[in-house]
């Protein structure tokens, strides 16, 4: 089944102890896209500037994701992030953000994508996932992502978001920030009691956790020695998520746990280099044969 | 097999963020023993002062411990350790250590323990843990843990130590330190050619991981709500994960993966309560309910 997400498309500069990029092809919507496309076709729905390299929608239409509901605002500028990363390359200090265009961010979805049953909503202001939603033809599963700055001055909006969607994903310092809880198990079942039928809890390099009402585990990272750039593993776990699901049409809990795994699987491979650049001499094959040493990994 | 453990017998003072406990039963060597005693004989070499109680020997010895290695040293005060937890439940600050007994340990291993084929060097001065291999007689399986104290200030001592055993666990932060490499991975690695057949980098509520010259892989911890408490977390792992082994007397890949996740498991009631309290609870059944329930959240 198709796939839509709506959310950032942005250049990124990304700074590392080791070396350093600038303006590269970033933003939560693409790099969930890209994921997302190893398993289904994928419609974007997004915002640039004029100054947008055309290259970049060339790579995403070379991956089937469909991009006329990316809009090029002439005149305007293309979202950008500076960020750098510790020596622990897990927390990262935002050096720069222009929101420039993102910031008018008013999306509208093409009349032929509002079928989509399978929808992801990027991090972004809650009121614009609400109006993305709205904009839906009675999907069968929505996700979202969301960030501290909406938990902190958006709660509301947030919580009706929450009360709309099938499942959550957020970071570990986020869902303690949502549930003023510590401890990560309490907190994942406070979130999922908010309104989602399920929600995830990434935990970067210690993986992730789900929750939904009868269930809770975690799955750990795929243990790597190549992290070159984080920027975008929580996106691209998502999107391995969801596009496993949309591809198999169905989320029951085995599929759920399936798509889990393949999210872990799809960020290993994100953070082994810059930008999209690992993804892009990956195949499915490649996640694979990943996931058979995954699973082997985690059975005795 | 039987197990020798040598290593700290403690009275604790334990602050968290909901109680406190003042004096209770705790150490290195203590935590590590109660976890083992739910698969083998246990001997325990230690030191204690004259206000040790002795009903804590006995709650030992009704754990087929064997205590006639704790020696009680009159006139002088058993080894005391105060400490208090962030409300992370992770971070913690330690109050005041008064060694007293401890600090002039100076184990003599009884003679009939000598012949002990499993052995577990719990953490303590290197030189400490080198004096007592060097009373063994031939063991089949050494493993030991360390400190960041002696990474920094008695490294050459410690590299012996790492070039006589088997098997190191260590946490997190241990790691890093001791290899100068913040990636979790490439760490294990360099500490697994400093000597060790392998190595266990224990990651607290993220689980352990384990490197050997062939092998590279992660469990996650079990997820609970319930955390009080988690001093003895890495002994009690560790306890869990050697009481395994000799028990099953051997220690081939397959081995060694079950008893990583016996100690994840032993280590997951640990922390369910203040010092032994929780495991006094728990029998071998329930780690092996637990441990159905384990291997179902990583099958998919």
């Amino acid at each position: 089944m198709p796939l839509l997400v709506v959310g950032s498309v942005a250049l990124d500069s990304v700074e590392t102890p080791q070396a350093s990029r600038d303006d590269v092809l970033g933003g939560s919507a693409v790099y969930f896209s890209y994921a997302a496309s190893y398993f289904t076709s994928v419609r974007l729905v997004g915002v640039v500037g004029e100054d947008w390299p055309n290259e970049h929608t060339q790579l995403l239409q070379s991956r089937s994701i469909d991009t006329q509901g990316l809009q090029i605002v002439h005149g305007k500028k293309t979202f950008r992030w500076r960020g750098k990363y510790m020596t622990n390359m897990n927390d990262r200090e935002t050096l720069e953000v222009h929101l420039n265009v993102f910031g008018e961010f008013n999306p509208v979805v093409p009349e032929e994508l509002r079928k989509c049953r399978y929808v992801f909503l990027a991090n972004g202001l809650p009121t614009v996932q609400l109006q993305v939603l709205e904009q839906m033809h009675s999907p069968q599963l929505v996700m979202a992502d969301t960030m501290d700055l909406w938990i902190v001055e958006h709660r509301d909006e947030l919580m009706k978001v929450l009360g709309k969607i099938g499942g959550l994903v957020l970071n570990d310092s986020e869902a303690k920030l949502l549930t003023d809880e510590e401890n990560l198990v309490k907190a994942g079942r406070l979130v999922q009691k908010m309104g989602p039928r399920f929600v995830v809890i990434k935990k970067g390099e210690h993986g992730a956790m789900f929750f939904s009402e009868h269930e809770t585990y975690v799955l750990p990272a795929f243990p790597t020695e190549r992290v070159v750039d984080p920027t975008g593993a929580g996106d691209s776990f998502a999107g391995g998520m969801m596009g496993y699901i949309a591809q198999q049409d169905r989320f029951d809990p085995k599929t759920l746990k399936e798509a889990m795994a393949y999210g872990v699987l799809v960020a290993s491979f994100n953070v082994e280099d810059f930008s999209l650049d690992r993804m892009q001499q990956v195949e499915r094959a490649d996640l694979d044969r990943r996931m058979v040493e995954y699973k082997q990994m985690l059975s005795f």
